[in-house]
C-alpha cells in the first residue's frame, strides 16, 4: 500500500485533482488531500468540490511516498505557506516522486528546488520557471529524477501513468 | 485502436465524463463526446466545460467499439431523444459494452434493455430500475453480459477499470 499526498486550496484545478487521485486509487493507493484546514469543503476552479481529509499544518512527508500538487490557481495562495515549502523540500530530498501541472509549478519554484532541472508547466509561467533555473520543454510530460511535470489537463494520462510508474519503481 | 462514444448534455456529472474518458485515453484509445449539438461547449452539473465532438443525430453505432453514458441529471434530457435509445439498443444487440453511471441508468430504462439484467445506479433511481424489469444490487461494479454499472463518482476507478477490462476482452 502506498500513500501519496494531495495538497490543494480553493480555486484547485478541478481534473488536475481528481483524475491522478482516482487514477491512483485505482492502483489501490491511499490518497490524503490536504489543504489549510481539514475537513472543509474547497471547490475547484469550474466548482467541483472536494472535501479535504488533513490540514497541511498536520502531515509529515515522512507518512507518504510520492506527492502531487494540482494547478489552477490555488498554488498562489499555497506558495505562501512555509509549511508547503518545507513538505516539497522534504519529499526532494528524500527522492521522492513530485508530480506537478500547469500553475502547480509556482510552488516548486518558492520551494527553490528547480535549479538545473528539466520542467514544464502551463506556458503561462514558463517565464517564472525558466527564471528559476529550470529548464522549460513544451513536451506533454517532462520527467528529471523525482519530478514529474505536465503542461495542461490535456495531458492528465500521461502525467498520472507517469507517477503510477514511477510509484511502482 | 478502439473507438469510445460517450453522450452528454449540459448538467453532465463532470467527473463520470472525464475520469473514464482520460481513463480509456491512457490506453491509446479515441474516445468522441456526442451531445445535442456539434462543437458546442457543455457545462457539467459543477461546471467544467466540455467542447462536444459530435451531434447524437451524425454518430453510427457501427463505428464504435463501446458507449459510455454518464449521470448528472443530462440523462433526464438524453431519454427524450429517440436516436439515443436507438443507439443503447443498437449497442446491446451488438453485444458491446455499455458502461452507466448514477443517473444515466435512465436512458437504459427507456430503451428497454434492463429486463432481467442485474445492475446498479444512484439509490436515488433505484425504484425505476428495478420497475423496469432489472435487478438492482448496491455494489461499486455491477457487471452483467455487455453492462457495466456504478454507483457514484466514489466507484469511478473500479468503474472504469471495468470497461477497459472488458473492451480488451
Amino acid at each position: 500500500m502506498k500513500h501519496i499526498l494531495a495538497i490543494i486550496d480553493d480555486v484547485y484545478e478541478d481534473l488536475e485533482l481528481w483524475y491522478p487521485k482516482i487514477r491512483l486509487e485505482e492502483e489501490s493507493w491511499n490518497v490524503v488531500v490536504a489543504a489549510p484546514e481539514a475537513e472543509r469543503l474547497y471547490k475547484g476552479k469550474h466548482g467541483y468540490p472536494c472535501v479535504s481529509d488533513a490540514a497541511i499544518a498536520d502531515v509529515a512527508s515522512d507518512d507518504y511516498d510520492a506527492l502531487l500538487v494540482p494547478g489552477g490557481f490555488a498554488p498562489d495562495k499555497l506558495r505562501r505557506d512555509p509549511k508547503v515549502l518545507e513538505l516539497v523540500r522534504e519529499f526532494d530530498a528524500a527522492g521522492k516522486p513530485i508530480a506537478h501541472i500547469c500553475h502547480a509549478g509556482w510552488i516548486l519554484i518558492s520551494a527553490g528546488v528547480l535549479k538545473g532541472k528539466k520542467t514544464t508547466s502551463t506556458v503561462g509561467i514558463k517565464d517564472d520557471m525558466n527564471n528559476a533555473g529550470a529548464e522549460w520543454i513544451d513536451e506533454p510530460v517532462v520527467i528529471d529524477g523525482n519530478q514529474i511535470a505536465s503542461r495542461t489537463p490535456k495531458d492528465l494520462a500521461a502525467f498520472s501513468k507517469a507517477l503510477v510508474d514511477m510509484i511502482n519503481g
